[in-house]
């Protein structure tokens, strides 16, 4: 069977892996990319430098057969580390199960490798500089400026993957052309975030512990810190733009940051000296969710990645959700090939109740992480699921560890699941039903009896609301 | 204190009751209005020809004064009628209490008496034919097209209300000017819709039972069926665009929607010979839920009505929530009169919590029309809720009451109270709980525990989720 002619818009973490992916089963693949080649050019400028990267990710990555070249790229993160105002630390672990933690890779060497991997197969090229502009999805005719020649030109493809991220061009056509009808959504939390730095001591080490998720959680906003291989740390400070006593609309003097940072964290001021050059230095982002559907039309042309489901970053899935959607549109590939229409629409079918899914995770884990983690009930239920998974390692996964380190449940079954099983320990917690001098194991049981009960509640009112 | 120059883009339902209003609060208010006068031109065109009118926009009828002017209007339908394929019809009140009934009006009649109540005001005017094209909302200038004189022009204004309807050009303005962070969706149900005509019998009277709203349920499609005071019913066909056996996309010749009314609706087709003629005729709609924030720019321009929360009818709540809408900004205009801003902002915080409920109510109302009133569970659970009604009326209300006859109960309110009652009933006969020998009493008092379990247990885990 001849192979299509595919274009793909944006060199991204998942437009590379497609590529990639696509030049593997033998399609001719075209990759346009807005931005310098990040292999020759710095163009992190302030924004998510590094990223959470977990088993979904690393799934991803042995289908294209490169786990031995991803995991040096990778610092194990084994649990939050949260930072009180004290200055005093407590180690939270993702999970009971030694073997299970998540990384921390850095976005740009990432995305390089997945970028060499892709152009070593003679049928894939990337291009750089070139704009999208605009999207003609019924001819199947892209246009794009290029920034070097200045000048606009066409490009005519059989199939056309939009993977250009949270402002995606693509989608922007199917919103504005109205073709079609296009359910749309872009939802904005009150909140913004900046990046910070720690950087390394003078030996090139590590100012704090290396491996984990360092939390500073005060409610109203949050800092956060991942590793770099380098010895320094990317910090990410959540904050309201207009509410409460310190917002990014009121913090816009160096006495008032530095007061903000004295009052809240005053451990991270002998980390970061830097840290008023940096506030104001980096860019404040929002922090948005955008859901749509249909993603395909007519098997013309798909979303995929970002540009079909951006999500806010607190479950730390944005990109190992985008690397699994290549890893389930294989699956419909090797389902349908030939067929773009039908894998276009069976991917979507079986796709999209697990993006909606992490996007609602990664809103209910923004406020988890700012609240919760420092609530006592939250930290009794912890506490008691840790227990169960390292005791019950094969019988229980908390809706964290069902999210992150169970790669073949899907996002939606590890919503449902996690949420039932949360709901039923905060009441038994509640109501001061566990007695912590029963043994374990019948503590688990009524857990599992509780978490069945409610599943099979809602199920009965969910089958007549839907 | 001097009052504004308001002005009103919109004399839809939901403009000319504010105009009305703000006039009677001594505001000097232009309203402009894309379409010709209704009350001067036949402008219904099959578009949701009749409406239900129910307590909570009675509620603002009454805020206006004109409750007495708007009742005559009215046609009362105490229930849903059910037709069977074999044209047997079964009634199903909508509440146990007889006094609680919804009403059939006419859009155009009601749009007709509140334009002409706006107009007697010396201080309100209504321009039509006047189309807005943009809105600078940052310096309140707003352009306007005259379909008369063919030309643009431009007015300055205090303040802006932007009442145009689903598909608001402030709205529009608010997503492209891209000013601040505008979170915004719009969702399309698969299905859409038809209007058709049941013509008066040849002596002026109804040719079936006036007094409900008749509902022929198919799971995949339904037809509804309302009163007008001419003796005729609009009847709306719900359909699927391209699923399923019957679809608009392939309805496409006379001989396929008769066999599809012969097969699915026989006893329509005394009622309407001239469907098929309607059928090609008449446009289909698409069923669109609107939901945006914020609705106000620093108390220059508001959003309202259907431009800020369209959704689908399935509730018969879309008229009474724009009317509720303009009771509502009344009570935060009275608070504090004089600060736009304070005004809007209140208006949106305490109105957009229901607002978003009964756009979700609505939703599960279209899969409760379609599928659950012919299902025997469904059935058994509002035979149950009719005697709860009707023995206990102070003491038990469905949600459908209390979305729909207790106006002074928030939608969102209603909503929580409401799923929680429907889960514990649903639940119970699911489980065969319920003791029909037992007296009324005691499964009321087990309906209401069993609710404030669930509502008690939902608390728990939203309070670690929010």
């Amino acid at each position: 069977m001849a192979k299509n002619n595919v274009l793909l818009i944006g060199a991204g973490l998942c437009g590379s892996l497609l590529a990639l992916r696509l030049g593997q089963r033998g399609y001719r693949v075209r990759v346009m990319e807005k931005r310098p080649d990040l292999r020759k050019v710095d163009i992190s400028a302030g924004r998510s430098i590094n990223l959470a990267f977990s088993d979904r990710g690393l799934k991803a990555m042995r289908m294209v057969g490169i786990e031995d070249k991803v995991l040096p790229l990778c610092i194990p993160m084994h649990g939050r580390m949260l930072h009180d105002k004290s200055g005093q630390t407590k180690m939270s672990n993702y999970s009971g199960r030694k073997h299970e933690y998540i990384n921390s890779i850095s976005r740009g060497q990432l995305t390089a490798l997945l970028m060499d991997e892709a152009e070593e197969l003679e049928n894939v090229s990337i291009e750089f500089n070139k704009k999208c502009t605009h999207i003609d999805f019924e001819h199947k005719k892209v246009s794009f400026f290029c920034y070097e020649s200045k000048r606009e030109f066409e490009i005519q493809a059989d199939v056309i993957f939009g993977a250009d991220g949270a402002g995606s061009v693509l989608r922007k056509n199917y919103y504005l052309a109205k073709k079609f009808l296009f359910s749309f959504s872009q939802n904005f939390l009150s909140h913004g975030y900046k990046e910070l730095t720690i950087h390394p001591d003078k030996g090139g080490g590590f100012k704090t512990f290396k491996n984990a998720l360092h939390i500073w959680p005060r409610g109203e906003y949050m800092l956060i810190a991942l590793p770099n291989l380098d010895g320094s740390f990317t910090v990410t400070l959540f904050l309201s733009y207009n509410e409460g006593e310190y917002n990014f609309n009121n913090l816009t003097d160096p006495e008032a940051v530095m007061d903000f940072f004295r009052e809240e964290f005053p451990d991270t001021l002998a980390l970061m000296p830097n840290v008023v050059d940096d506030f104001f230095e980096n860019p404040t982002a929002p922090l948005g969710t955008v859901k749509c559907s249909p993603w395909n039309f007519e098997g013309n042309s798909l979303l995929i990645g970002d540009a079909a489901h951006a999500i806010v970053p607190f479950y730390g899935q944005g990109m190992n959700a985008s690397f699994e959607d290549v890893v389930e549109l294989d699956k419909c590939i090797e389902k349908h090939e030939g067929d773009w229409e039908a894998v276009f629409n069976l991917f979507e079918q079986t796709r999209k109740p697990d993006t909606d899914a992490i996007a609602d995770l990664a809103i209910d884990n923004f406020y988890e992480m700012r609240d919760h983690v420092a609530n006592p009930i939250f930290q009794e239920k912890r506490k008691l699921e840790m227990a169960l998974e390292s005791q019950f390692p094969d019988e229980y996964n908390s809706k964290y560890s069902l999210v992150t380190f169970n790669e073949d449940i899907g996002y939606r079954d590890a919503m449902i699941m996690g949420r039932a099983q949360d709901k039923a320990i905060l009441n038994m917690i509640a109501d001061q039903e566990i007695n912590y001098d029963e043994n374990l194991k019948e503590i688990l049981k009524k857990v599992n009896e509780e978490t069945l009960e409610i599943l099979d509640e809602d199920k009965v009112a969910k089958t007549m609301r839907h």
